[in-house]
């Protein structure tokens, strides 16, 4: 049975691709007979319970084209996370407006208030299918190869160290380039794909799925820059000690905590800054440099994939489909088959709400600070095509004249 | 009358297209009879001190070509600033070799060089024929309409903030992009270029040229957020107060010098940090985050502008022609014609040597805080084709039903 009107809201950080999906859920609910009103909400959940919403069905499939292919969440986002009476408030709204179908563009807390949203519908025993559609640049939802946004996010950073570790090499020293990514290590692992020649950087990759040791990072980092004469190292922004502890919180004097009670980890450069400064101390090494991504990983206008385009596309209009066509709720999630090849499916919402992945043993390295082969075979089809490459001279040495 | 041997090499920052100049040497160089060689020098006059030459003379024009279209210095790069001294040390290692024209791709300090260079030559009545080529994100040198590689870091920084601006509009709040320039605004001002519709972001940009005051700072932040709800801030690494002190040293405890005697402002993010410290605290606003472009600005793989690359090109090429057939020493210049055309000239090199140009008043608006259309017509010809564009849903406001 097709409702008359359906929802769509996008959550949590923008990424290069989520209006993709957006425009995805509002093309293919177009399509389909029945369907009236295509509303949206100003600011995701926010934008539902304060009826801040708007009216999609009029705009033009060609504007619809030219926002998908737009960075950021054109209807606004939140970081709001409800509880069950901020559900409640929601559900109330989508009853108010004879909403019979209900779609959140988010990461893990948005899909845990889409099943909140589900369960309020099922006791409220109104007819609303509720579906939760993947999308976060940390690529930390459990039932996805990978989630949407990801794949761009990755293509920046590679392509930042890939620059870097050349600018290194051109002015020797030691680089630390800080990755978004609070408990999965995937974007920052991102790093090694920027990698061509075997004494490329990054040379050293700091990921939060394993314990970080200030005296065994500065061993690592004076043996690479003994052995190469500089160094490239690759950083979560999330890398803990051994009771878990944020590296970043031994410096930081004032933590501001968000509404999720997180620590903030990005928009501040003192990660890389205190270990710059560590490194300078300890190690004595001069020309230390370090970066912090911040929001230019996530936002920057022109670096995105062609693969997560197209499939940040498909979840979108897959959602519409499963909730059309299914008799459940749930979360849509992206398959891989071959080498390389997305399908999709539909989670029950439980099985993704709330749930955190991260970087699989398989894909880290023994030494802990590289990935393997496994993790570059992973990645490297979801950078999409065009990837840039980078090319050395080969000159041979002229015989010296005055010092032979 | 052609030399036999030929010598270049590159100094200074990396750019995305300075390898294109070395290119342009190199083929140009080839093509001329006579020339049996052509030399390169590993990290610019350091190398040649040193005796590091290698030999481009076999380097395939494929590869040539690949490592052209590379960003960051091929034949690596370097910080000194060679005073007479070393510029004797240079001198005496060209006359060794018998190399009989010099091409040195660099910045302000790296054009002075060539002319001390030359200047020992002359006095030694040695046939050197000395060409400085223009490189440098800065934009600072003078004679020159902008300089190769300037437009490349310029589309970086404005891409960067047309997609910081789409992230602060799906999630309010202050957000502090801080470029490079230590005495010129140029790449500050390339912000602009990444606002299209008039709400757009950036609201406010800080530039070396004008006097830095925190309180009208905090006063623009605090009227701008209040008129748009949020506040996108683009802000020169080299802002300073009225006596000249850098505002990063008002916080920074220990300040480290490099070897031309300069605050280090690059590779920390202290100054963003410091002023989202100053909003958070005096203005009670809760969103603020702080971003620091660093290297990612002159080093990004895969985003370069296709008339830099080409202009890049061309003053290689044009420095040998000048050798080949001017008469004369000099500084090549890249002018300016229409809307628009690149020509170029030769300068003599006491002309551009040491000095430094910053912004025309006529490029920064009245109130100090934004650019004129003037700039932006000036720049946008220079970030070249394909530039990404942003664009925005127009619905229409649903009525409300609950709270109507």
């Amino acid at each position: 049975m097709n409702p008359r009107k359906i929802l769509v809201a996008q959550g949590g950080g923008p990424t290069a691709v989520i209006n993709q999906s957006l425009v995805g859920v509002v093309l293919e609910a177009r399509r389909h007979r029945g369907v009236e009103f295509v509303y949206g909400a100003r600011h995701g959940v926010r934008g539902i319970v304060n009826e801040d919403l708007v009216d999609l069905t009029q705009e033009t499939s060609h504007n619809l084209e030219l926002v998908a292919a737009t960075p950021a969440a054109a209807l606004g986002s939140t970081r709001d996370k409800p509880d069950l009476a901020y559900c409640q408030e929601i559900f109330k709204v989508l009853q108010a407006h004879e909403i019979g179908q209900f779609y959140y563009v988010g990461g893990n807390d948005s899909s845990d208030t889409v099943r909140i949203v589900s369960e309020q519908a099922q006791a409220a025993n109104y007819a609303l299918r509720c579906i939760h559609i993947p999308k976060t640049i940390d690529n930390d939802l459990v039932g996805n190869d990978h989630t949407p946004g990801f794949p761009s996010a990755a293509r920046f950073v590679a392509q930042a160290f890939a620059g870097a570790n050349l600018d290194n090499a051109a002015l020797p020293g030691v680089y630390v380039g800080v990755v978004m990514g609070r408990h999965a290590g995937f974007l920052t692992a991102a790093s090694a794909l920027g990698k061509k020649f075997a004494d490329d950087g990054p040379h050293l990759i700091y990921l939060p799925e394993r314990t970080f040791e200030v005296d065994r990072f500065l061993a690592d980092v004076k043996a690479t820059h003994e052995r190469y004469g500089r160094c490239v190292i690759a950083v979560s922004e999330g890398i803990h000690d051994a009771s878990g502890q944020p590296i970043i919180t031994t410096l930081a004097k004032e933590l501001e905590r968000d509404a999720h009670g997180n620590v903030q980890l990005s928009g501040t450069g003192a990660l890389a800054d205190l270990l710059c400064e560590e490194i300078k101390a300890k190690l004595g090494i001069k020309r230390v440099r370090g970066d912090t991504f911040g929001y230019l990983q996530r936002s920057f206008i022109g670096c995105v994939s062609d693969v997560d385009q197209r499939e940040a596309r498909e979840v979108g209009e897959k959602a519409v489909q499963y909730a059309m066509w299914g008799h459940r709720d749930g979360s849509v999630a992206i398959k891989r088959s071959g080498y390389y090849a997305a399908d999709y499916e539909l989670l029950p919402l439980e099985a993704v709400a709330g749930k955190t992945r991260t970087m699989e043993d398989a894909f880290i390295s023994a030494s802990g600070t590289d990935v393997t082969d496994a993790f570059r075979l992973y990645l490297r089809p979801l950078l999409g095509s065009g990837m840039p490459d980078a090319f050395r001279l080969r000159p041979n040495p002229v015989a010296k004249v005055l010092r032979r």
